[in-house]
């Protein structure tokens, strides 16, 4: 195990009822906290009480954002064990978005043994209610204290916890989802692929403006032609097209989503045909009028599954409405499936789940 | 005047020799501090000592990035006066990004005269070498403690003041440019207009390449055509074409510089002809073989104006060279007007120049 150093908290927290508090909005008593300096590299590793942070007023990601993060849950697994789902694949995409910020790579090694050792300790926070977890957040942000326009030599990795309930407060619902044809999350050549501050900042006018047409979403286009099928921003985009699962391929201009792979991952053990590749808004259109678009749905660590029960331009009369806008049975049955290897109900026969402590 | 409060420090700091320190890495005794809160406004205007401060290890912009700055300077002006140059343009440009980035307006007036007040208190932080200033960021940030992608609830206003020298350590010398063709920093229907951290994220991978090649900086192209010319990134571009000064218009994806603004006024007032257009990189190119292109150059409040001596691709063979890479009259001439407009040697015909206080 890693030489994690541990400041014991005087007090513990009382612990929220998860049902009745948003998401992300209440931490746990632990954090884990790790430092860089250029020339010492990552140093003091440590998991202390969970409290606020001191920066410069010229904090290097506060004025040129160079900063990404992780999201992924722990659960209560078959009634006794804290379980992290797919941690590996979490911190290895977190060196990934690192690359592509030139942040200092982290030793993945030694994060997954402190995330083990952070849940271990935090295991009476993870909540034990249907779709119930402890959400982590793993991030890495710039922390040189003065201005100046390059990659930072300082960085501070910090992983936190928030205990959050079902995403749906009243159940697995159908969300509407409007396809954004003026504002760009990210372009080819562009920060797309990495989970950083950048992209979601340029998500959030258009965020606004789907609320005000009363979408709870943004389909993102590509930059270029505004007519091939992007990301959601909060997660990736799957449709169920005449019996097989189509995704958008991995351009680099969007990000490459854990459970998107867990969704592929399953639909191919299940015999379902798989395709990873460039979707146009008119093909979609075009399979819709023939009947052959049965389903769409979001993948996402927060939602896990999110059918989609219409799908809309800003002018109506182009919306796209399935199941009656309701649920569809491949994205019910999937979200069923991966809730299942989520809690230990279905086995985990593809190696996601990591045991963190036993209760 | 705004009713700002004062809290005063029990020590001032000793001033540096800011020849022997680098840009942005000292910072004056006091900051001006302003909060933000969903149904209460903008409230708490006040001067404190400079010092670190406090954040949520969930701070929205380190992880979502919704934040703002300006850049401006205060100079010592004939001798006698601290002023600030072109203060009012830069705080409405502030309240410019801040639209684009769904953070609340601020009252201009009340933030001006923040400012006045602060730099008359600083007055003694603005150095007096030729060249040198005090420089000024504004800046706010998202200040939400809880994790969730949309616009936040609660944000910071701060100013803070660092001195500075001339930009060019070693006189007044022109730059290496590399047109770049392959990473992205804004796209039309992104965040290119607001001075947002987003846009600064997405240039450090590409400023990194540019320096490995033997370039100074990195000139953005277009991020649908890549054919044409941007900003770049810590600057406008701006040439000199058949006795025209031409540059790119503000399409959306590059930044209103006041820098520029006060180029192509200078510029118009000695009677040249101004042109804000798209400029494609193949018109460079015919331009400089028909010998048209007579120079190349930079604007921006870091640098001022930023003679460009060479202007090329990563591929060698198309590198553009200008004045046998010296200093080209026009760029000398502007520099040396506006420097003297920052200091009372030109008068300031434009309106320019605000006084915060006299020596």
């Amino acid at each position: 195990m890693a030489d994690v150093r541990f400041v014991k908290a005087d007090t513990l927290k009382a612990k929220p009822d998860v049902t009745k508090i948003g998401f992300g909005t209440h931490f746990s008593d632990y954090m884990f906290v790790m430092d860089y300096e250029e020339g010492k590299g990552w140093y003091d590793p440590r998991i202390v009480p969970y409290e606020d942070i001191k920066v410069s007023p010229a904090n290097t990601t506060l004025h040129y954002g160079q900063a990404i993060f992780e999201g992924c849950k722990a659960y209560r697994y078959k009634g006794n064990k804290a379980v992290v789902f797919r941690a590996k694949d979490h911190i290895a995409r977190l060196n990934k978005s690192a690359k592509i910020l030139d942040i200092p790579q982290v030793d993945e090694k030694l994060v997954y043994d402190a995330l083990m050792q952070l849940i271990n300790i935090e295991k009476d926070w993870i909540p034990d209610g249907p779709g119930q977890s402890l959400y982590i957040r793993p991030f890495i942000f710039a922390n040189d204290p003065y201005l100046g326009v390059s990659v930072s030599k300082c960085y501070k990795l910090m992983i936190i916890l928030s205990p959050v309930a079902a995403y749906y407060a009243h159940g697995f619902a159908p969300v509407k989802i409007m396809v954004e044809d003026t504002y760009v999350r990210a372009v080819r050549g562009g920060l797309g692929a990495a989970k950083t501050p950048a992209n979601y900042a340029a998500s959030l006018h258009a965020g606004l403006v789907a609320h005000e047409k009363g979408y709870d979403q943004t389909l993102w286009l590509d930059g270029v032609e505004r007519k091939y099928i992007g990301e959601v921003g909060s997660m990736n985009i799957l449709f169920k097209i005449d019996n097989k699962i189509v995704t958008p391929e991995l351009d680099g201009t969007i990000l490459d989503g854990i459970t998107r792979r867990t969704v592929l991952q399953v639909a191919k053990a299940w015999g379902y045909e798989v395709e990873e590749r460039r979707i146009s808004t008119d093909e979609l259109l075009q399979a819709y009028k023939d009947g052959k678009l049965e389903e769409v749905f979001g993948s996402g660590t927060a939602a896990v599954i999110s059918p989609v029960g219409e799908l809309g331009y800003d002018n109506a009369d182009t919306k796209m409405v399935f199941n009656d806008g309701k649920i569809g049975p491949f994205a019910q049955k999937m979200y069923d499936y991966i809730d299942g290897l989520h809690t230990g109900e279905v086995e985990d026969t593809f190696g996601f789940i990591d045991v963190a402590g036993q209760y």
